[in-house]
């Protein structure tokens, strides 16, 4: 954990009562990726007296909601979100219906591998590339195509699926919190149904406990058949303001612990710890060049486009008392496969 | 059940099946309210086979999705939506502050208790209705608005509580549901902020899984109080073509199970069936004016604007082999309160 001065005089007390409460001798530690530090100590600490019957802070189960960003918080982003990655794979196999797309932006970029070109065609470049891949099939068949290129897909730099490249501490905390009566969401700016077709195997979260962004979809009937069929605009866009509005539509109730890791995160924070009684706000910090990725200039690291994680929201963290979990220092395991 | 012709030949075979599958002999019936008619066997029989695992149409936990329709399906509908009464209720409570209302309409024909009125003023009277009664309040505030009414508020024939005229056999058909591990969804063209505050309690379905028409959210700072503020615009209508649509945003997966009542429920029923394997739709058909109301010109009753069920729709069901299941013959018991 990146100490705050809000966070340290409390310290010591909270280490105490957590291992009280949460550890009792000879218990097996729920979240063992986790290093002894104060951020493991604050969690369980928190799950303790949300769950216990006697405390003030006791939370009824239904009540007990975790939102979980996706991108940087429960997979790694770098070099580039996933679903990017999906998106120019998916210009590449689609090119050969496509002649045109040698001559003209964005696809060009994206079949020359010219990054640089890429960025220059900024937002509306982005937007073309998700019409072109994300629409103009039924939702059946996008979750088979988004399916299968991520049964395959693997991460250019760990050469692992990118399903394999998930943060081994998450996934214990995830069960954890389920074990703890909690339900599990994940409330991502990614596409909803670019997401829901593997977190259940991956994270054990079912797909209508996924939130994100997503694009206008319309009923039809086609050749007899009743589909949803996808459309080249923009439905929704689950991030910064935008998730706890996501969060109002989809779960309806103001959850009471939320995990984010850059300033897209920073409105599900503040609306999540804002409730009544007890609270908990974290942010991943990717702190670790050689395990995984270190960004984000908020501790002098390089910026980065993806997961900015600027000096105002560390600012935000330390007031309002957020858990800023560093990477290198709070996390003993990264991914769940062995590193190479 | 109405019968069709597409569901006669099989009746006999599938209560003899059901009575084998699901019932053996000794178990407790899990649907005591309804009659022992082929409706009630066409559930037995689907829910028998797609929960036993040697079965060609078994569908695994995670996969038993079952849509319910709210207004007139899981609970009364007639005289007038209850959304509606709430709304009426609502401007009554209101009107104090708004001296206006007394020569504006549609305001003065809700003070005055002038339905004629009201009903000539159409859908933007309406839509007026709305903006003054559901929005112009955070989230959390219309959540203890909705409820506090819904506490307290009464049925004008049946002098029970909104929330008490609930159908039971429908509680107990949520109830199996649940049992034989499906994930019970509504998905209503009522308000989902509106459903949410007691769903839980009545229905035992979690804020999470309502889907219903919503208006715009706002994410706000409010006296420094993060706040979801609701505006007068529509964001989405859960009606008709709508509901695929709701079911695909907020469920992402095509329900194996559907129940509906109205020309509203159609595409939701399409959507269901006309996926692959095992599916079922039914459609609630009210034909009992002493228990509770009978209308719908598809079986020679009176018309009503609220809950239409049109010829086609009769039509349609006995085309796709739906359930259409008559309350008068096909439910033992309409209410949990013992009739007056």
């Amino acid at each position: 954990m990146i100490p705050t001065r809000a966070q340290r005089p409390l310290g010591a007390l909270i280490v105490c009562l957590a291992a009280l409460a949460a550890c009792p001798a000879g218990a097996v530690d729920p979240l063992p990726s986790w290093n002894d530090t104060p951020a493991k100590q604050r969690i369980l600490s928190f799950v303790a007296k949300v769950t216990n019957e006697g405390s003030a802070d006791f939370v009824p189960p239904e009540a007990r909601i975790a939102t979980f960003d996706n991108d940087g918080t429960l997979w790694c982003e770098q070099p580039m979100y996933v679903q990017l990655a999906f998106a120019l794979a998916r210009v590449k196999t689609l090119a050969p219906q496509h002649p045109e797309w040698r001559n003209t932006q964005p696809f060009q970029a994206v079949l020359e591998d010219d990054m640089k070109a890429l960025v220059a065609d900024g937002k509306h470049g982005l937007a073309e590339l998700i019409a072109a891949t994300h629409a103009g099939m039924t939702s059946d068949q996008f979750e088979e195509i988004a399916g299968d290129w991520i049964a395959a897909a693997k991460h250019p730099r760990f050469k692992q699926l990118y399903t394999q490249c998930v943060y081994q501490p998450q996934l214990e905390l995830l069960d954890y919190l389920r074990a703890s009566g909690f339900k599990t969401f994940i409330v991502s700016g990614g596409g909803i149904e670019f997401m829901r077709p593997w977190t259940q195997r991956v994270y054990g979260i079912a797909p209508p406990q996924v939130v994100g962004s997503s694009i206008v979809t319309e009923f039809q009937i086609k050749d007899g058949k009743p589909v949803l069929m996808r459309l080249p605009k923009v439905n929704f866009i689950d991030d910064k303001a935008g998730k706890p509005v996501g969060i109002g539509q989809h779960i309806g109730q103001r959850p009471i612990l939320a995990f984010g890791n850059s300033a897209g995160d920073l409105e599900m924070l503040q609306y999540t710890t804002g409730g009544g009684g007890a609270r908990l706000g974290l942010l991943v910090y990717h702190n670790d060049a050689q395990r995984e990725y270190a960004y984000g200039p908020a501790g002098g690291l390089p910026d980065s486009k993806i997961g900015t994680f600027p000096q105002s929201l560390m600012d935000q963290a330390e007031k309002s008392g957020w858990v800023v979990v560093g990477m290198k220092d709070d996390w003993g395991r990264i991914f769940p496969f062995d590193p190479q």
